[in-house]
């Protein structure tokens, strides 16, 4: 049996992670115990919550230890099982890690799920399909809880979650104005995605010119916001909204690596009557059974479409990684770990 | 007949506000016409949300006009009435603005309301039993509701508002930490209002020493935060917060006058699942009924204390007024204008 090759975070990022908070390391493929599965990865999912993981001290989730390999939603062929549930050569779906191997104990609720690849291809099952997919959904149908006809912006438009978002915002009727970086960017948001438009913000001078392009975009202001970027990006939104308009804060990358970026236009939650409510997706895990058939549904369809950056071999994912923070990928950000 | 003496707002403020934005002119006390009702003013309330007004440009309400009469809530009594619900004599809520005597249309709904001196002073139906009271126990009961054996922050404390609010969550059983500027408020808050804790943010040396104070007076955290300051006192108690915590923000009192303040704490919105939400009293006539019953009964009962600071004479209705945007009133803010 082959290695297993692992990539552990070796040191906390002081300012900008860089490719040396990471290293690689061998170790045996571990043996199954009774209740145990082992996964061979084929897909690795990059996410911007890793970044905040990466830090010591207090996020919504405990830091990676150093040493550690580093977490990840994975997706992946079942190589070898110890419970009656799963045989070898099934598709499954945990948090594997960024590690060519791992072993799940099948037993623990939520820790691996078996999937179908007859309709939706198995990288869909850690994109639309999957935790991202999940997280637009909740975001938008919880919080944003956007109305026909009424107006929904979108920051990382053209990411896995905020392409999910946008679609499902479209299908409820709404006005959907996407924010991304880049006009093949903002091409696919409003072509292949089908949001009502689309501002590239790299485009803009200033945050007096993305003003201006947001209003030509939202000339009757904006009822839902769904955040993943923060920063100018936020506050730009935030002086179009409407009264009582809804603000979903799912990310704040422009904040995560390096120092956290302030709101400024704090006056609007009083003058516009503004509820603004962070989440996180795995504390309602009652929601997911619902949203996974509807995402499922509609990516079998056709409905949902869905754009991934793939990178190739477990040992380019840290610079994957880093990329992804600068929003260097298209769509969602993978690393095929083998075949 | 005397004249009726009005303070208009003059030129709108450039920065701070002045005593010279504003100005005192007199002018005929108008004849009622069928319908209308004419009041002598008792007290004018002062309130932080009339800093707003004087600017131009949006707020969650029109711009106070130039020229014009400043708005405020009145307690006076009925000199002449062409209007069957209303007699000579009685004592009456309105919008009547900063002047010595208003003309009411009583059909218009709201615009006057008759109420009982015989339990409550007239002067408390500006206060604890009426906007600012219904105000504390709408962002209470509403936004923050808070559980028993939460702890609720609640910043200027001492104020019209912060006062309600803290009684009311202590009779919900949660522990009350007030926060407030100056020894002598902190006293009041801690010995009459009975907060379990007070926090002098004069006292504090800089922005660590204030969350020192506050994490020792907040030792579970903070799971429901009563906003009327903004500014660096946000962030401080964003800092304590637990997941799931919700902030009423009622008002940002500290970038009023000058440069709005930025909120830099924007990443705990995340990482606790904050839920922020602006309101404003106006917006829910529905629920006033239910609030000022509760509101009058405590106060007819002594269980809601409050305190008032009060000015003589309309004239100087512009320093009452700019002191209170510095803090320097102590409870409620009130102009007493005639007998």
């Amino acid at each position: 049996m082959p290695m297993n090759q692992q990539i552990i975070l070796k040191s906390r990022p002081q300012g900008k992670a860089t490719v040396d908070n990471f290293e690689m390391r061998e170790v045996a493929v571990p043996v199954i115990k009774a209740g145990q599965v082992l996964v061979r990865h084929q897909f690795l999912s990059l996410d911007p919550y890793m970044r905040g993981r990466m830090n010591e001290g207090k996020s919504y989730a405990a830091a990676q230890p150093l040493d550690s390999v580093m977490i990840g939603g994975t997706v992946g062929v079942v190589e070898a099982s110890a419970h009656d549930n799963f045989q070898p050569g099934d598709t499954v779906v945990s948090m594997g890690g960024w590690q060519t191997y791992s072993v799940v104990d099948a037993n623990e609720p939520g820790a691996i799920r078996k999937v179908s690849t007859s309709h939706v291809p198995a990288s869909a099952y850690l994109g639309p399909v999957g935790m991202p997919g999940v997280t637009g959904w909740m975001g938008l149908t919880q919080i944003c809880k956007p109305k026909a006809g009424e107006t929904l912006v979108v920051s990382a438009a053209s990411g896995a979650v905020g392409s999910v978002v946008g679609q499902l915002g479209k299908s409820m009727g709404c006005r959907v104005v996407g924010i991304a970086g880049g006009a093949e960017k903002c091409l696919y948001v409003t072509q292949d995605l089908g949001f009502d438009a689309c501002i590239d913000y790299k485009a803009q001078a200033d945050s007096k010119s993305l003003y201006g392009a947001l209003k030509a975009a939202t000339p009757d202001g904006v009822d839902a916001y769904f955040e993943n970027v923060g920063g100018v990006i936020m506050d730009t939104v935030l002086a179009r909204t409407n009264p009582f308009a809804r603000i979903a804060v799912c990310g704040l990358i422009a904040g995560y690596d390096g120092a956290p970026l302030p709101m400024n236009n704090v006056t609007l939650i009083l003058v516009n009557r503004l509820t603004i409510q962070g989440f996180i997706v795995s504390e309602r895990m009652d929601l997911w059974p619902e949203a996974l058939k509807t995402l499922g549904e509609q990516v079998a369809k056709g409905k949902l479409v869905y754009r991934e950056t793939i990178t190739e071999g477990l040992a380019n994912a840290p610079e994957a990684f880093l990329g992804l923070l600068k929003g260097h990928n298209f769509g969602k950000q993978l690393v095929r770990i083998s075949a």
